[in-house]
This record gives structure tokens, sequence and C-alpha cells, in this order.
């Protein structure tokens, strides 16, 4: 058994100034509070003084590898951007570029206080062994397209994806499946898909309602809107995270909410894109799970999740015209609890004696959290994620001092440049 | 005279890697490029070697003191968080506090690359005062309220602050008169604000067209919008800031651009305060000059100028559904360049010779800035204020390796600190 002490650390409720310490022992949270039991011996000390002990953030949506193409295509038009530049240079990519590219977005992650990650797109046990290696806890899933010759061969590496690694290292890696969207998925294919995870044991991830085309093209081919048409195919039986959903009906969030459907909101990467702007505080009234993602780089284009949440928090007082909307408590469950119900984690995304520890310390002592009236207000409005100093995944030590401990960052960049310039010269 | 080299630094526009140098005379660069001429003997030289340079950013609009109310009263409909919060705790502010409030904020702006800032408030010899010790550049308003008994004395002080002030350090100060907004400011105190600007050669910042309610109340009181009624009074002869901008007509626009009234858009704040936002994208069309601003850190909450010009290219191109609409490049104009016209600084913002030397060099070696496809882009989309490592105002060093030369910061928390408490007890 390893016990490990946080000691003179702050937490969000309690008063400022006011030491308090975690306890962790193995992979959990077994006391929070500043009356450690005696009885509890550590075997290492981390001294938190002036930091923030907070849960880490869960990033519920992203194509991690896409860090690669970060800054390769900007401010275009959707299609131009996809067929000119983002296809073209998807299709060069190998194993390798997809391995380095998970480990610098992994390594960006970390580094900001994001402690679980979702993901959807090729190569997946690269990203799946970059997971492994660098100890950040994350749901896989293979992109699926149901429209090449190759859509068999990519439903089954998802299962095979789903028999090594699904529960991977006390239950660190998730893996679910990961059809794209209505437009890349034929009718008969998500059957496949649907039937496939059924038969599997496992969840759904997918783009759904992103852009206003997507739903109009939806309903004049099905007669239905994309989350009706998921729902008549049972998709919703088994377990799904919708990403995006910035086009949605009354009756779409009525059967969401009642299957349990739950939800990735992406404000940055819809702001960009110009998809628009989705109903969250809609769907928040309506009882469904809303947690928060970047989604890829290329269209973010960083993994700041800290962004994201600040961006929720702000984005729908000014959607509703009630700056009460969406208060800076609800902005940070749904970056962390939310976050971790959305990808179907258990016991996870909030500080507390029996939760999985995952847990960032936040280095305070920067102008912007000066002066401390409420901490957490502090860190959703005003803290950048570069102040994210200490973090541990499943009870592990990942980042100390702002430096990944499990592996060498320096080669990271190094191989990702690399790989990069390689890709533009094939 | 003063020599000195920034060497080994990369330039936006040159190709990702090459060496560049930044020759800088007294308060002036003089040579921008990689072949430094041999005349240029330096008596100091920076190594930015992993360095991005940039011209530094201009903070158009904010009251920098209220950093002293950071964090204080969050997620409130405006008129309880002003009545019930803002106002009460702002009327037993002293000059110390002001004075420690403008230092936190200013530390905060040159740790995170903004070199120049706008500022209207009260107590603002000690906020001048500031600005002279810790070497940032700034143009300084007396907040002017002509509804209370001590309207006359405010227009008074905003005048001395002119005599006292202006042109300071070089230019590197300016003076200009605050009148409010055109709810707090009656017609007949407005006649005087101009008169006396006019008089004493100065230009006008103001508030204007923030809210809806603000435009609706004006029409019914005076058959005109805000825009018209400040342009009927004279005021945009005399060379006006207008803060904010949010609801403006066509024709308010067409007035704008003829009188050449330039903006101040802070995206930011008025998503907290659920104003609106601004149709940037159409003032920009119609020739205004736009810059950024972040408003106080009651209502952003942090200064941090990087977040705007990221907020500002994201939400127009979904305010117009047009994904080309503000590309990075001319939000980053609109963060530096167009600022300084905005804050009638001339030869400022951009990073050429002959214009004066107000730089930051940006510390790359973070994983957000890799790889490095387009650096603008990385800079607006990816990277973190917290990468500003060196700073130059006025060709002197006011930063060095994230820390301030010319003032102690622990000193600045630590005042801020205990003057907020003492605030509360008050």
């Amino acid at each position: 058994m390893s016990r490990l002490l946080l000691k003179n650390i702050e937490l969000l409720d309690t008063p400022n100034g006011e030491k308090n310490c975690i306890a962790v022992e193995n992979n959990h949270i077994v006391y929070v509070g500043n009356k450690l039991p005696e009885s509890f011996i550590a075997d290492e000390v981390i001294d938190g003084h002036g930091m923030l002990a907070t849960a880490g953030m869960v990033n519920t949506h992203g194509h991690v590898s896409m860090t690669l193409l970060r800054s390769y295509a900007d401010d275009m038009a959707l299609m131009d951007w996809l067929e000119n530049k983002i296809w073209p240079i998807e299709a060069k990519m190998n194993a390798k570029d997809i391995y380095w590219g998970a480990m610098l977005g992994i390594a960006e992650m970390l580094k900001s206080g994001t402690t679980s990650f979702a993901d959807m797109y090729c190569f997946m046990d690269d990203v799946a062994r970059a997971v492994a290696e660098t100890g950040i806890r994350a749901n896989l899933s293979r992109g699926l397209i149901g429209l090449g010759p190759d859509k068999d061969s990519k439903l089954e590496e998802n299962t095979r994806l789903v028999k090594d690694w699904q529960g991977y290292d006390n239950g660190r890696i998730r893996i679910t499946y990961g059809p794209h969207a209505p437009y890349t998925c034929p009718v008969d294919y998500l059957q496949q898909v649907v039937a496939a995870a059924e038969q599997n044991n496992a969840e759904i991830q997918m783009h759904l309602c992103e852009t206003q085309g997507e739903v109009e093209n939806c309903i004049k081919e099905h007669g239905l809107t994309p989350i009706a048409l998921m729902n008549k195919l049972g998709m919703f039986e088994q377990g799904t995270i919708a990403a995006h959903c910035v086009y949605l009906s009354e009756a779409d969030m009525d059967i969401m909410a009642e299957k349990h459907v739950r939800v990735a909101h992406n404000p940055q990467s819809n702001l960009k894109l110009a998809s628009g702007i989705a109903p969250v505080a809609r769907m928040l009234e309506k009882g469904i799970c809303v947690g928060l993602g970047t989604d890829g780089a290329s269209s973010n284009n960083n993994l700041d999740m800290l962004e994201e949440c600040r961006a929720t928090a702000m984005l729908h007082k000014t959607t509703t015209m009630n700056p009460l909307a969406i208060p800076a408590a609800k902005a940070w469950e749904m970056a962390t609890e939310n976050g971790a119900k959305v990808l179907g984690f258990e016991q996870l995304g909030k500080l507390i004696a029996g939760q999985k520890a995952d847990i960032v310390l936040w280095n305070m002592h920067k102008p912007y959290w000066y002066p401390r009236h409420n901490k957490l207000s502090l860190l959703v409005y005003a803290a950048s994620a570069s102040d994210a100093d200490t973090v541990l995944v499943d009870g592990k030590i990942v980042l100390q001092n702002g430096t990944m401990t499990l592996f060498d960052e320096e080669k990271i960049y190094a191989e990702a440049s690399l790989r990069a310039q390689k890709l533009l010269l094939k």
C-alpha cells in the first residue's frame, strides 16, 4: 500500500489562508480537511504551501493527435479547410505521428490541470500506449466513418481496442465505440456499430448536431433530427456521449434527458468554426448532464480546459441575457464532476474521501490570484491553466513543479516538431 | 545614449527557427532583422533564444484599481451587483487603495505582455504615480459623474491631471477627460467637459452604448442615440475613445467613421455582464478603428489581453457565421497597432524601425507552441499570456525572466491583499 500526503494546501470552500491536507491511499482519496487522522502515516509528503487543490479537469471531447496539426490551417471556410488542408494531411499520418501527437497533447493537458480526456481518432493502440506511459486517464474510441472500403476493418479495430484495453490499469482507460457523425455513417453502418457496442458491453461517443447543415440534411434524408434518428436506432440504450449538440429542438432535449445522453460542450471550437453556440443553459434546465471539451487542436487551438470553463461561464450569460446563468460553481462542476460522468468514470471529479485521487495543485502566487475574496471565482474567471503545478492521476504523481514525471517532455517537443515537419514534406 | 540589443529572437513573419535581432536606441527601435548593421554597438544585450518578439499589447479600456475588487462579487444582476456590492465598497476606497490596486493591475499587465493601458477612475494622481514607478505606458482620465455635488471638483481634478501629467516622461503618460456614460452625465455637464477638453487640448474617453437599456433611455430622453447625442455636443471633434459600443445603428457607425471615433471593444466584460456582443466585424467594414480592452477586474476578472484577442477572433466568426471573419492577423492588429491608435500613442504598436520600443519576448518552450506551422496562429489561438518573459516599454526593460525590474512584486501582492482585507472591515 502507498500512502501520500498533500499538506498545507488550500481548498475551494475553506477560508482563505486555512491550511488543509489530503491523504491518498493507493489510488483513492481517504481524507480531506484540516485534522488529519493520526493513524495516517505517509510514505511521501508534498508540501502544497500557497497552492489550491482541486479535482482534475475532464476534457470530454477531442482528437488529441491533431496537436500535430496545430496552427497548420486556420481562418478558413469549413469545407475548404477540410478538403484542402486537414483531410489531405491526415491521410499521410502514420502510427508514429499519431503517437507523438498524442504525447504532445497529453503533455499539454497534464501541464494545464486536465487529468482525463476523451479521444476519437485512428491508430488508437498508439494513443492508448501514450495514455499508459504518461499516466493520464482516458476514454478512447476508434473514429468510425462508414463510407469507404475500410469501414468494416475500422469497426473491427474498435472492437479489438475494447478487447485489448477496456479497464486497463484499474480502469484508467475506458474504450467506447466512435461513430463519427450522422453525415459520415449510413444507417446500416450505425446499426452494426450499435450491435457491436451492445455485444461488447461498451458505450458510444459521436459528433451530433454540430452544424445547422448537418441537422437540416439529416431531416431531409431521414425525416428525423440526428437525435431522433440515433434514438430510433437504439444507440442511446447503449450509453452515449454526444459531442457538440449546438442545434437541438426541445423534443431532442427531451429525448436526451430521458435517455441519459451525456453532452460534451465545446464552446471555443464551435465559435472558431462558426458552428454556433449550444443551448447549454436550456440543456441544464432539462437535467441533461453537460461536460466540457476542447475538441482537437486544429479548431481551438489549444487543449486548455480552464479556457473552456471560463468561456462557458461567460458565453451563456450573454446567450441568455442573464448574468446569473451558469455561475462559476456550475462551470467548474461541468469541467470536473459532470465531465467524469460524461466519460463514465466513477468515483471521480470531486475532492472528497472515497473518490479516485485525480488532483491538481494550482500555484496561486500570481498577480491575478490576488486579492482572494473568492477562490472559486479566481479559478474560473481569472487564473491561467499554466498555474497547474502538481498533478496526480489515480494516486500517482504525474506532474511535479510543472514538469511531467513519467516521460521526458523535451523528447516530446522534439519528436512532435520533427514529425510535423516530415508530414509537410510527404 | 543607451543602446540595447535583443538577439537570437524569432519574429512573427520570418521562417520558423530563423534568428533575428532588434536594436533599440534610447526609446526607439532602430533595426529589426537578421543583418544587424556593424555600426550598432550595444551597451546591453539580451539573448532571446527560443523567444518570439512582438510589439506590446495595448489595453484600451479599464479601471485598473478595481483589481482590488477582483472576485469580490460575481454572477449577479447588474443593478444588484452595482448597488449592493460595487458602489458601497468603492465609496470606501482611499488614495492608498487606489495606488495598490493600480500596482497590482500593472504588475498583471506587464507580466502578461501588455505595455500600454487606458484608465478611468478616481485618485488618478496615485494611478499616475504607479504608472511612473513601474515603467508602463498609460492614457489616464478622471472618471466624471455629473450627478452629485462633487461634479465640478471632479472636472477640476481632471483638468489638474492634464496640467500635471500630460506628456510625462517623453509622452509615456497621456491624459484624457473621462465622462463616465450618457446615463451619469447630464447634457450641460457634458458640454462643460467638452469645453474643458477643448481648452486644455485633451481628448475624451467615455463608456458609450454598453447596454440596450442605456441606448433606449437616451433615445427616450433626448430623441437621439448616445452616439448621435455626443456628436451633436461636439465631443467627437475633440477626439474620442468610445468604450464598449455594443448597441450601434448603421447611422451611429457612419457618424463614428466620419468623426474618427475610436472604439475599445471589451468582449469578455460584455459577455460576463450579459451586455451583448458588439458588431465588431461591421465596424471594421465601415473603417472604424477598433482596439481591445479588458475592462475592470470586477467584470472580467483578469487583465489578460491575449484572452481578449483570442475571444475577439473566435466570437465574431460565430456572430457573423463566417469562419473568415476577424482572422488571427486582424485580431492581433487590434490588440497592438489599433490599440495604440485608439489611445492616441504615436509610433507605437508595430515591430519596425522608427517605432517606440514597447516589445514583448514570449517564451515558446511550452507544449501549445508546438509544432510551429504558423507563429501568429500559435500566439493568437494557443499561447498563454503567462508566456511573456521579457518586456520593454519605451526602450526600458520593465520585466525580465517574468519578474518586474522596477518594483518589488512581493510587496505589491502583500499590500494589495492587506488593503483588500481592510476594505471589507471598513
